[in-house]
Formats: structure tokens, sequence, C-alpha cells
């Protein structure tokens, strides 16, 4: 399997650069007690990760000539978004993970309650940081943001996911049910990355759907791949405890499926993205590629 | 001591039923299995509590003629990032407190790994429902909203003082940083509550800033008048477990001060904060029976 092109991979490293800066400027250090809290959150949000979410964000607003500082911003929000929900999913009462990205998960690393508090101010953070008029000049663009966000990360998205997950642990579901799990769980968040970039660029409907229906294709052959990685990858190459789904008994359509069909599913979804971008000519290539690589990276 | 007078006992009861109705009509049952995260959300947002702070929201926005229902959709986003406090703070890793609001935590009802979702559902609710256009037609508006609360809830507000509680716990604070902590943890929720009120009146930055010292100096004399309740009252009466704060090491000013001192300067904030409202004249008539209320209620 081929890594990222190279473009791709230059241009992944330079997001991820931006972005990293970008968190570092807006997660400073607090001074006092609570230093330790801040502490924590840097912890599991600076220096790590593909920043795949992010990198959505500012490549599709690069479509649309938005500035490139203002869609780091939004790329940093989202990070956190994702780091905070990562901070609770590995807690005890969760899946209790010890490792993260190839390093103590935050509870470990911390305690408990500061793991539940740093998720917590991560949450807050990044609406805070959609709502500051440093993201865009544009308030309506903004409310947007926020609401976006607010639908992909809460009740009927993520956290809505995340409960059907606890619910089903050690149940048998369908392939229709873990596609619609997964959907929620992980795809709408990678949807609103790639949503991000029209909202910042107040693109019209058809353009901003387009870009939605890229990301939730995307964010489906992404999860499909991710649990191809977990059941054949090593602890070494994903950076998390290797075959933890299937010991878990985790829902993933590559249990439902099969190695082979579920491959062929996480292409086909590849493939049907990268054709929600047809109209957008040859500046969309880095998304274009961004779809294959994601279902034939090898961590 | 006095209950509150009839006209404020009135007040209070009318927002809290509008506000009720609010929460209900934004928080409607979910399908399929992720139905288990509303129900606990219902359960620690719905039915209880004296909706102190949305009466904040509802009464200071009054003054500048706001739409009642978009005034009772703000409070009923404070609110819901209230009761998501209430829900990570009784939590085994954090307060592990068995009773809120007279029934089972939301842990003891439903289940640790729910409660920690329910409270990250409830606190993006609340910034969706902030940054929804029905909340005010002014996306400026809006975007203040959820830039003040969460300013209000972040590191620097609500979660940061709980970071501090949970550091400090077991050791002796100093007044000034008993002080400081509450007004991080419970000061500054309260001190937005009275502010959003301008923010929703699109008042201006004189007006603002006295509603939000209004708030700051009440939240102080209501943090006090609660420790007070909670080392002198019943569980009965206070509807959570009483002395609780004392068994557990908790910093209070109560301990630092005493009884008879912790009693006045309580009455000393609450008066300073009804001279906050001088300006406004009669109609801040509700908001200084307030103040005068907190410090002399019973639960």
């Amino acid at each position: 399997m081929p890594d990222a092109a190279p473009s791709l991979r230059a241009a992944l490293a330079q997001v991820a650069s931006e972005v990293e800066a970008a968190l570092d400027d807006l997660l400073p250090p607090l001074e006092g007690a609570e230093a330790r809290l801040m502490e924590a959150m840097r912890y599991s949000t600076l220096g790590g990760g593909k920043r795949l979410r992010a990198f959505l964000a500012v490549e599709s607003a690069a479509l649309f000539g938005v500035d490139r500082r203002c869609a780091a911003r939004v790329g940093a929000a989202i990070e956190m978004l994702h780091a905070y929900s990562l901070i609770h999913d590995d807690l005890p009462a969760m899946d209790n993970d010890d490792l993260r990205r190839g390093k103590p998960s935050c509870h470990r690393a911390f305690d408990e309650a500061t793991a539940i508090l740093a998720g917590d101010a991560l949450q807050t953070r990044a609406f805070e940081v959609l709502a500051e008029p440093d993201t865009h000049s544009n308030p309506d663009a903004r409310c947007e943001l926020v609401l976006a966000l607010a639908q992909a990360a809460g009740m009927r998205g993520m956290v809505g996911g995340q409960m059907i997950d606890m619910v089903a642990e050690g149940q048998t579901l369908a392939a229709n049910e873990i596609t619609r799990l997964q959907a929620l769980k992980t795809g709408r968040l990678i949807q609103f990355s790639a949503e991000a970039g029209a909202i910042l660029g107040r693109a019209g409907p058809v353009q901003r759907h387009l870009l939605a229906a890229y990301g939730r294709d995307l964010g489906a052959a992404f999860q499909i791949a991710d649990d191809v990685l977990d059941a054949v990858g090593t602890a070494d190459e994903i950076g998390k405890t290797a075959g933890k789904d299937a010991a878990s008994g985790k829902a993933t359509l590559l249990a439902a499926l099969g190695l082979e069909r579920a491959r062929e599913q996480a292409r086909a979804l590849a493939a049907q993205a990268a054709s929600c971008l047809d109209s957008f000519g040859p500046k969309a290539d880095l998304l274009r590629a961004l779809a294959a690589y994601v279902v034939d990276r090898r961590h």
C-alpha cells in the first residue's frame, strides 16, 4: 500500500505545523493552582495526531481563498473538540484505555478528575475560539460555525454515537446499525471539518452541501480503515492498544463484513467522497488525494 | 429569617415555570439506543432547582424589554451548563456525591459513563441554543453570548475553579484564596447570568458592567450563604448531603471566617450587589429583592 503522495504529505505536515502553532497560542499556560488543568489540556492536544480534521477545515477553506490563519483557528478548535472526546472516551468508566497516540492517556498521565475537567475545558475553549472575532469578521459565520460544531458534537452527533457504542458493548449489531453508530461517533465531526471551510468561505448552499457530503463519505471510509488498522496493526504502528476493539467486543463494520468486504467498502466510500469534489476542479486535488490516502494509509 | 417577599417568590416561580417549559422543549426525547443519553440529560436538568441563574438572565433582560421567550432560552442554556457542571462534580473521581437536589445524582440513577456523556452533551447543547437564531435576531448578540458563557465556564472560569478545588482538597486555604476559588467555580456563571440580560438587550458598556458587577457580588454572597446552609442545614432542607463540605475538607470561607463573620460578609456583598442597580430605578426591584433573599434564605 502506498503512503501519502509527496504533495499530500507536505500539505499534511504544513497544516499540522500551522495548527500546532495555533493550539500553542490558544492554550497558553495558566498560573496558580489551576496550572495543572492547562498542563493536561496541552498534554492531550499538542504534539500528536495526524490533524486530519484540521486539514479538512484548512484545505476546504482554501477552496474559497479564506485567510489561512482564520482557517487554522477553526482547525485548532476542531482538534480541541476531538481531543476532549478522546480524553473522555479513554476514562475508566468508558473505554478504560491506558494508551493514546503512543503515550499514557490523560487520566493515566494525570488523574481521573483532572482528565474529566481537561476534557470539559477543551470543549468550552473550542466554542470560545469559534465565537471570537479573530476567527471571522462576520458574526453570522461565527454563529454558523458554533451551531454546526454543536450539532456535530452533541446528543445527535458524536456524544449520541458514543452513547450507542456504550449501550451496544458486548452486543452484535447489524451492519446498518454499526454504520449509523460510526456516522454519529466519528463521522459527524469529520463532516463538520470539511463543511467548516464552506462556512468560513461564505459558500452557497450547493457547495456547502457538497463539502459536507465529501466529509461524510470520507469519515465513513476513514472509520472502516481505522478498524482494519486496529485489527491488523500493532500498538507501535497505530499508537494505541492494538486489537482493543475485538477484545472489548466493540461493534465494527469489519467484524460484520470481514476484512476484504470492509476494505472494498472503504474504497467505494472514498471514491464517492472524491466525486463530490468534481465541480471544484484542480484546486481540490489535495482533498482528492486525501480520500485515496485515508483508505490506504498504514498508520 | 424571612423567606422571599411575596412578589419575589411569585416572580421566581414564574421564571422557573417558563424555563422549565423551555428546557422541556429544547431537550426532546431521542429515539434509538441513544435514548438513555437524553433521559439522563432530562433527569439532571428538568424538575428541580431554584433556577437562580435563569432568573438573573430573564430579569436582567427584562430591564431592557427583551422578548421573554428569548430570555427564557438563554436562561435554559445557563441551566443546562449548570446541570452539566453538577453532574461532573458529583462523579466518583470528583466529589463522589450520591445525592443532588434530594434525589440520586446522575451517575447513581444511571451509570458513570452515561453521566459523563450526559454532562458533555448538556454543555454542547447550551452553546448550540445560544447560537440558534431563535435566541436573538442579531448574530453579534449571539456570538457575544457564546463567548461570554465560554469565558465564564471554561479554564479561566468555572472549570478552572473546580480544578483549584480538587487540588486544594485537604489543604487549608487563606480567605483570599477561597474567595478566588469560589469566584471562579460558582461566581463567574452567576455573573454571566446577570450580564446575559445586558447582552440580549444590546445595553451599552456601562450598564453591562453594572449588571456583571451585580452578578459577581451576588454570586459571592450566594456562595457564602450556601456554605452556611451546608453547615447548619439538614439534608432534607437543602436537598444534598449536609455537612459534606466539612467532612470532605472542602475549602469554605465559613471555615476561614467563622459563622458570624461569614454571615456579615454575605450581607455586605449583597448590599454591594444591590447598589450596582441604583441607576436602573424601580424596574430593578426584583433583582434588589433577590440580593436580600439569597443571604437570608433557608434552602
